[in-house]
């Protein structure tokens, strides 16, 4: 029927409002061929390999969108009907009651992925996922999950579709985060804490350590064993780190571009500093708000740059190592080229379990190698009081990983002062924190646990 | 500058998808004129009275919208403003996969409130409220809350205007959610378990009872003692049962009007059993919703039933006398006739707070009294049963108060399969639950606490 779903931007806030709509993108972008050099390759020598496993327990849908034809992939319709059911396009927020409290003349824009009933940008690919492997007769969706977030969108894309969904998450954060949990089994998905009894690796690990509090590396190792033993049934998703979910998360990218344009606010304006920001863990999140604008952040005559925001905890851009390194456990997945803190790195217990990885995505890691991305590294308390300063201008509460981003655009806006210039920031807020409240209570208002 | 604040409307969702926007609301309704029969008077007879202690301790600006000579009351700008940052108009979202999973021909209509960012109605009446309050050159905000809600929003509230906050909130709630003292701290709120040690109306209690888990009437108590001894910066507010909260929240109903007629759905159609649906605690979200809609359900031409969704725990409305009583413990507030279990009822100890109120305000009472309002009373399970349906189909997470209303609305869905109608059916989705994932998981899924 008719696809005039239109979104509220909040062009000012305060005393003045105005806003605009854009339509929903009709078409994912592809852009790797924007990389300036070519993905380095992987390494996949054991038995089976990578790619094999990947060709059991992926959708082929999905495959096949780790390198499609065309740069300008059409989103199904189906899978755009299910996006603006969620909320899509989110509203893009001009912060200016943050502003006004950093005494900053830089345009302050916070893309909001916080909003979508899942409470992050992760349903976005949750929901095209679900739809391939529905679409080639696969019954159950499968997945691991750190903090949550992840497998909170797999359940509830699984719910929307009609598919049953297996999660597994990591055990500390399963009993560190009942909420999560709730959430997930009141959709009916079957949660299993990592390492699992439930598959053949995570019995070897619980053998050798019952109380093993599991990783984000024992969960995937599970989940694509899980998998792999289901049968044809099953279908095994990421929220991160792959080619096909950076394809769906250009969302963010392409809506932020459509936004600023009907706003008439132009961005990469030489001289001025704008900037593209996000956290980074698996990468998805800046690589689908940079990655439209790869090009224009490559061309001399513009002026854009793109910044990740990482944690201290695991500052593998700013400290870490270019080298091989995979990461699951087990050895399902290639080992690919990026920036790591090595393969027994143990991070501190931050409180931001999406920016724990050990390992950089080899794509964010290119870019980075390149000279065309910035990292900058955040300790966590520092992007909780970002996240509280939100909390009081602007009115709502971000998750941790985004306050992370808040932080670096406020380090820059500080910055762009003292040199007497107003760039644009477009900030990429990829969660909500509502259920993060202890986090902030421990760090910020010394509550105990 | 430009007033053009769109919405977008989730006319279909699934398969097919169409929006249309309305603008904010420009006036409230005051719509206490056409109730069928005046208000009875209230009994005053304490010192000092609770008309002198209203006048101490409230914005004069409210006293007066408890008469306004009109019964449409402009917006100021600042506060449209304000309302349009929080993100209203909010959606009025057609619920096709529930109404799918129901096997009704009924359209149910979620008036989503959830989405505000404290997750709940309540916001609207505090930035209105605490407009008022800062114009006066009030300082502080001081108000009660059960299980938070109210109180986040008057944190909030005060935030964005610059003000402080002192919150009350029931001592037995204030341990079992911490989350939410988190979210009103980390605003800035100073919060007190109630009995407080901190009025003297507490500490009368305490001596009494050191372990007092505190109860609604016990934290209005407190919060008013407090506010009479602070001095001329103090500003008490309500959240619920007083005519100038609901002329803020008939937000709710003059932006459902405006929204059916852009998706050209009539409403009150003879013969199809229409329905206007909300939870009734204290009154307010009910009253919002149907107040704009009075004069058309007293019509006798039309067809529009209002419908009030109680909890089985307090089940005034279906189960009180209708009697004088009051709120509070202390005797500030006046004694107003309606429906009530007594003021010794102390309900049993269910998860949705908002419900658990033992006396009904005088509007909702009369509404019931004069035949103009349904009411059925809901066990906290079947509601939060209908809550996980809402979730597996439309993919939102409703407070348990709201899923009393969803609840409702099933069963007038149901009985209208029977007699072979298909009725338009708005539900107030009163508030998000996602805070509340630990009473779900109690509920449903047998989780300890």
């Amino acid at each position: 029927m008719s696809s005039n779903a239109q979104v509220r931007i909040d062009a000012e806030c305060g005393a003045q409002s105005a806003a605009t709509s854009i339509p929903l993108p009709t078409h994912w972008y592809h852009f790797l061929p924007d990389l300036p050099v070519a993905l380095p390759p992987v390494k996949d020598e054991l038995t089976p390999s990578a790619a094999e496993v990947a060709q059991r327990v992926r959708p082929a849908a999905l495959l096949a969108q780790d390198r499609p034809a065309d740069q300008w992939v059409p989103i199904p319709e189906p899978v755009a009907d299910r996006l603006r059911h969620i909320g899509r396009p989110t509203p893009l927020h001009r912060a200016r009651a943050l502003e006004s409290a950093l005494g900053t003349g830089a345009h302050i824009y916070l893309k909001r992925e916080d909003v979508l009933p899942t409470g992050s940008f992760k349903l976005n690919s949750a929901v095209a996922q679900a739809y391939y492997a529905a679409e080639e007769g696969r019954t159950t969706l499968i997945s691991e999950t750190g903090a949550g977030q992840w497998g909170m969108s797999v359940a509830l894309a699984a719910a929307l579709l009609g598919l049953d969904s297996e999660v597994f998450m990591v055990r500390c954060s399963l009993a560190q985060k009942p909420y999560r949990r709730h959430y997930m089994e009141l959709l009916g998905a079957t949660v299993h804490a990592s390492p699992s009894p439930d598959t053949k690796f995570g019995q070897q690990l619980l053998a050798r350590n019952p109380e093993h509090p599991g990783s984000l590396g024992t969960a995937i190792s599970d989940a694509i064993q899980f998998a792999l033993d289901f049968g044809p049934g099953a279908a095994y998703l990421s929220g991160s780190g792959v080619p096909h979910v950076y394809l769906h998360q250009t969302l963010l990218g392409l809506e932020v571009q459509a936004q600023l344009a009907a706003l008439e606010e132009p961005i990469g304006v030489p001289g001025r500093g704008d900037h593209l920001i996000a956290c980074s863990g698996g990468g998805s999140n800046l690589c689908g708000l940079v990655g439209p604008f790869l090009k224009q952040a490559g061309d001399q005559g513009r002026d854009l740059r793109l910044l990740a925001a990482e944690s201290t905890a695991a500052p593998r851009l700013t400290a870490g190592r270019y080298q091989y390194g995979r990461s699951d456990l087990a050895g399902f997945t290639p080992e690919v080229l990026g920036y790591s803190m090595g393969p027994d790195f143990v991070p501190p217990p931050v409180h931001t379990a999406g920016l724990r990885n050990h390992h950089s995505s080899s794509t964010v890691s290119l870019l980075r190698h390149e000279g065309l991305l910035d990292a900058v590294a955040i300790e966590e308390k520092r992007a909780l009081e970002a996240g509280r300063l939100v909390l009081r201008t602007e009115g709502f509460l971000l998750a941790p990983e985004s306050t992370h981003a808040v932080a670096a655009a406020i380090e820059v806006a500080t910055r762009a002062k003292e040199a007497d210039t107003d760039p644009v920031l477009v900030v990429l807020a990829s969660g909500s924190g509502l259920l993060d409240l202890q986090s902030y209570g421990e760090v910020l208002l010394g509550s105990g646990r």
